[in-house]
């Protein structure tokens, strides 16, 4: 069997290119200790990853990507060869693994995913870190009420469009902003949002708003920053919150972006700007993941997965991202399972 | 008895200056229906009241001062004529009051001053908007929690020097940022903080803080904004509360200002930004005064008023107050009481 990485072959200045990333032939692994050998199925790609491609000067948290050494990512692999009865051969795992198509772990890093409950590849896409970081953002930190109006950016990305679904089972009016006619026919007729805002047809985004949200902004659900949540923020009622999810319009900065000032704002609104990481949430991943489940079977929940094939596609298809292109999870399949 | 009012002239660009202000000659009032006859003793002049007086386009809320009519602000007056039994001659009333040295109001517009807890002066300052201000800023947005490191911008000014006491009797560590080494030495010989941070004197505020702060910042409470702001973000910790309660930097700015887009620090910090005004606490209001009386009378508290005397010169007084000269609260000194 023949074996590939890809590896962080240069740090990217703005935007990532092809030559970000490097493609390499490598030997198959060899399992130590309590090791099994996997081989990837589904990979994920996600726009916060892109911070960890930056040079590490501050890496305190130990998530920076080391130049020449494979990246990780949130990735559904199957077990091939295993001594481990807990894990045997043919078991279905996820968790963070270097993008190599074989790669050896040990299962202390992986979690079994269980094939009867959805789709495996789900496990870290509406059932992993962003269908959690969706439920966790909009519930734990928007805190939306019934009949609140919930504005949702990135909204037919992999995040947005579970937050906003979830928001419309708490029985809100939700819009969404996203990128093209098609996203926003998405968000009306596929997941049911209120309303839909294409941004790149908006020239005054305030306005906009302030259209399709006529009871102002209570929870903004972010993932993009920017002039977005400048005009988000100008809709903003009192006692609003702005949850910060992400925000991919500066994640290719190299200048440090410039915008105005507008803290100001939230001493008359008495409203609140935060910030989460889904692993504050840890303790309730459980919970939460069965809940996500049974919204899905029950078909409360819709979602979708942009599934890119071939191993050798990753970097174009993390690329992509940025290219707002994609309407729902980015995902690249790598192999069928055995 | 001669009368006169100061009026709002024209409309500033960028700092208020003496033009912004009109002190003209005017008749004695005579009071209609139920209202009374007062006389100024006190007025309040607060760097919040700049936003009243810019164009009104937009006011909703109806606070914007009007062109050629008086100014308002919270000010202790002594009843002179009444014939109503609840506000006798010689009462000390407080309320949000016209700059006019003799003026009539209802008295369900104004609140009885007990001059027998604190001097009636402090109705506006440590015992009104103020203090209620850095209560409830501090305790119901910040929470400090005992041992954690509370950063305080204008601390010798009226509310942060408030807010950073409070924080002291949380059991916290408390750092004050200010404009002069006598506000450095206040802060910490008069107030006991822990250090503080003279910020004309600091190149580099980020370092500043960091040295002053050396387990990281849980509170920032903010009454500056800008530059301060940003630095204080920087060295923020995971789960830390950045309370805006004024941004002084800002208020007087002709274009609107500008600075780095901060909020994809929210994220990985799970850090908030919260805007309040005090009135979201109106029921808690009378518990609180009582509360910061008995620390005023037991000592726990210190504070200090900037009393410039003669109603001619509350505008300079309002003016000073964006050049960063006073200690504690400012104040203006009409009269005695009869």
């Amino acid at each position: 069997m023949e074996n590939e990485e890809i590896v962080l072959a240069e740090h990217p200045s703005g935007k990532p290119t092809k030559s970000t990333f490097g493609l390499n032939d490598i030997d198959m692994p060899k399992a130590k200790d309590n090791e099994v050998l996997l081989k990837s199925l589904y990979v994920s790609v996600d726009p916060g990853m892109r911070g960890f491609m930056d040079k590490g000067d501050d890496d305190a948290a130990g998530t920076k990507f080391e130049l020449n050494k494979p990246i990780t990512s949130r990735t559904v692999a199957q077990v091939i060869e295993s001594e481990n009865d807990d894990f045997p051969k043919g078991t279905i795992v996820h968790g963070r693994f270097p993008w190599q198509k074989y790669f050896c772990q040990n299962p202390d890093a992986m979690e079994k995913v269980d094939p009867e409950i959805a789709p495996i590849s789900t496990a870290v896409s509406i059932l992993g870190i962003p269908g959690l970081a969706a439920y966790f953002g909009i519930l734990k930190v928007g805190a939306p009420k019934k009949g609140e109006t919930v504005l949702v950016s990135g909204a037919a990305g992999a995040v947005g469009s579970i937050a906003s679904q979830v928001a419309k089972l708490q029985g809100c009016q939700v819009v969404g902003i996203a990128g093209s006619d098609k996203k926003i026919d998405y968000l009306k007729k596929d997941l049911g949002l209120d309303a839909g805002i294409n941004y790149k047809k908006t020239e005054d985004m305030e306005k906009a708003i302030k259209k399709a949200c006529p009871n102002g902004v209570d929870v903004f659900f972010d993932n993009v920053g920017g002039e977005i949540f400048d005009s988000a923020l100008t809709n903003a009622n009192r006692h609003s919150r702005m949850v910060i999810c992400g925000q991919i319009a500066d994640y290719n900065s190299e200048d440090k972006p410039q915008g105005p000032r507008s803290l100001e704002a939230l001493i008359k609104k008495s409203a609140k700007i935060e910030g989460f990481v889904v692993y504050d949430y840890q303790e309730e991943f459980e919970t939460v993941k069965k809940q996500l489940g049974d919204w899905l079977n029950n078909k409360e929940l819709h979602y979708k997965e942009n599934l890119i094939e071939g191993f050798e596609n990753i970097p174009s298809a993390f690329i992509g991202l940025f290219e707002g292109e994609n309407i729902g999870k980015q995902m690249v399949k790598v192999s069928d399972e055995e």
